[in-house]
């Protein structure tokens, strides 16, 4: 998806937020450098985790800060770069936790730290272990990072304990997901798609979503209907947004998404998908392909067509048109401006919508 | 070692500090249950994580704020518990990183959750990943939080910035720090004397003394040559304090370091008695027990046979004692009250003495 930032914009807010990022790993890699070769390797591989991606969460704390008309464009970069970097963090981290050495079509920090080990002449053991240590200090340095930019804002302090409440709670909320997330996929937990959905929204809505919304209004001194409204909504969207990935994920084109089309289901990944196909009468089916998927290739075009016999395919994209009418039914109301009610129905459309 | 807080006390810091450590996790657990069965054992265990450490970081807070006669305890408390937060933080990280599944004698978050699954029928593989993520996780939660409670601290922005920027050079650099004890043991670089005193100072003495010594001058408005001081001064005794772990870990009776004295060994990891013991003509001794040790059990005797002979014992201990010696000429200086002279002369001794 794409959501513009330059709505109405005098200065090119994407820029700044861009040339803001820059300016962080910089500043970091210039520091590391002095305190050791591998440091600012790894910064310099931290940066380039950042790089490539939608810049979703940044567009969404500017979107809603312009609605308000708030004025101090700055603040709404810094904390558009603070929830880019959290985002970054949780990418590195996950990656550790899937045990993925691919990220967005190249190998991530575990992988190409790993590689070089193992060019070194180091064991896979110690090549592997050197890639997840260093992916695992890296999301710790950028999570800390994330908060250290909020923190410093110079805001009220009403407005800084909201943005750092705020922030608790997108972390706290999105860990729940992600832990969950591994509980159904190692077994520790056997989810119905009630759980599955919960997931979703805590692992992805949250932080993504209802974080940054809430950051713009925050910032722009929004009142406590326009929040309430814009974290329920953050809520429907990116729940419908990790639908829609969930989706991509088996039925995408793989050279558009970067990812193998059977990678979760080898990861034994419980998505809504997979969620409502194990409860069809083809479930018997889809768990021996489960099964076989651990290890060998599993074919994907039998992955697809069991999940779409089963009816599991029609049911999310039911699911995820249903989140985008309840989202798009909550922007009407007076707490939000005209003009931000256009914009997040745009973001709702964009953010769930069909790939060509 | 033991750091006493009670020192001209009128009310015991300690127990107020272990109070409001208590009452964080109290409410984190209790929200989290809310959040799925999973995360509420994951903030149990953190809590648990948190427990039976010697509290020396909150111990340095609370001793220099009331050396220099700050009067607002319950600051130096907030900022003692971020401390200990960071430090529980990544102590969770190092065992994911060393693979290591027991800590103070008893199973860590990544031991404690594999064990469950296991007993559930997962495989060791799953098992190992679910706990191993799940310590992942923690470790983000408590990072975070750590500097929240920081961020929240009612003082001036002089102060907030000052707080902040300890904070963001203590993260850094002990990532900078870990990253490099992992380089040295997977054979990413191979390190001198020099190396390894440089990581010894970057992964321990930057967060454990130097950031909680002028966390506490900075809360209690201390001058900035006073904080210079603390500042070399928490280098040189975080660095000895390194090198006694370091020795208690091959020399120390098992019963009360609650580690193995092969461990470090079996990790290749290089300390600074290694690095001194590579360089000394009972190096190939200690080659083939390193490439031995991987996979079998070295014998405790032979490991420290060879790094007595070679001398790598008495050179260390002696290191210890020059670092000391240094730091505790440092304090000799009108930048501190006489009485946190004499607080932090025993410090010193204290943290880097020999076991009885």
């Amino acid at each position: 998806m794409h959501v513009s930032f330059e709505q109405n914009a005098s200065i090119d807010v994407g820029a700044e937020i861009q040339r803001n990022i820059d300016s962080f790993f910089d500043q970091r890699i210039e520091i590391a450098k002095g305190l050791g070769g591998q440091y600012g390797a790894l910064w310099q591989a931290a940066r380039q985790a950042s790089e490539g991606g939608k810049k979703l969460r940044p567009a969404l704390v500017v979107s809603v800060y312009r609605g308000f008309a708030g004025n101090e464009i700055t603040h709404a970069v810094s904390t558009a770069t603070a929830f880019e970097l959290l985002h970054t963090a949780f990418l590195m981290h996950d990656d550790v936790i899937d045990q993925d050495t691919v990220r967005r079509g190249r190998l991530n920090i575990v992988g190409s730290f790993a590689e070089v080990a193992a060019g070194r002449g180091a064991s896979n053991a110690d090549a592997l272990l050197w890639g997840q240590a260093s992916a695992i200090l890296a999301g710790d340095l950028l999570i800390q990072a994330a908060q250290s930019t909020l923190a410093r804002l110079p805001i009220s302090e009403n407005q800084r304990l909201a943005l750092l409440d705020l922030f608790d709670h997108c972390v706290f909320v999105t860990a729940a997901g992600e832990l969950a997330d591994v509980a159904f996929a190692t077994g520790a937990e056997s989810p119905d798609l009630t759980d599955v959905l919960a997931m979703a929204e805590q692992k992805t809505a949250s932080y993504s979503f209802e974080g940054p919304l809430q950051a713009g209004a925050i910032l722009a001194d929004a009142g406590p209907d326009a929040l309430k409204v814009l974290g329920e909504f953050g809520r429907l969207v990116g729940t419908a947004f990790q639908l829609r990935d969930d989706i991509l994920g088996v039925f995408g084109d793989e050279q558009v998404t970067g990812k193998s089309v059977v990678s979760d289901l080898r990861a034994g990944k419980i998505t809504a998908l997979v969620a409502y196909a194990l409860r069809s009468n083809h479930a018997d089916d889809l768990k021996q392909l489960l099964a076989r998927a651990e290890g060998v290739d599993a074919d994907g075009d039998v992955v697809r067509g069991i999940l779409e016999q089963c009816g599991a395919r029609i049911f999310v994209e039911g699911l995820i048109a249903d989140h985008v009418h309840r989202a798009v039914d909550l922007l009407e109301t007076p707490a939000l401006p005209a003009s931000l009610q256009i914009t997040l129905r745009d973001v709702a459309r964009r953010a769930t919508e069909r790939l060509r």
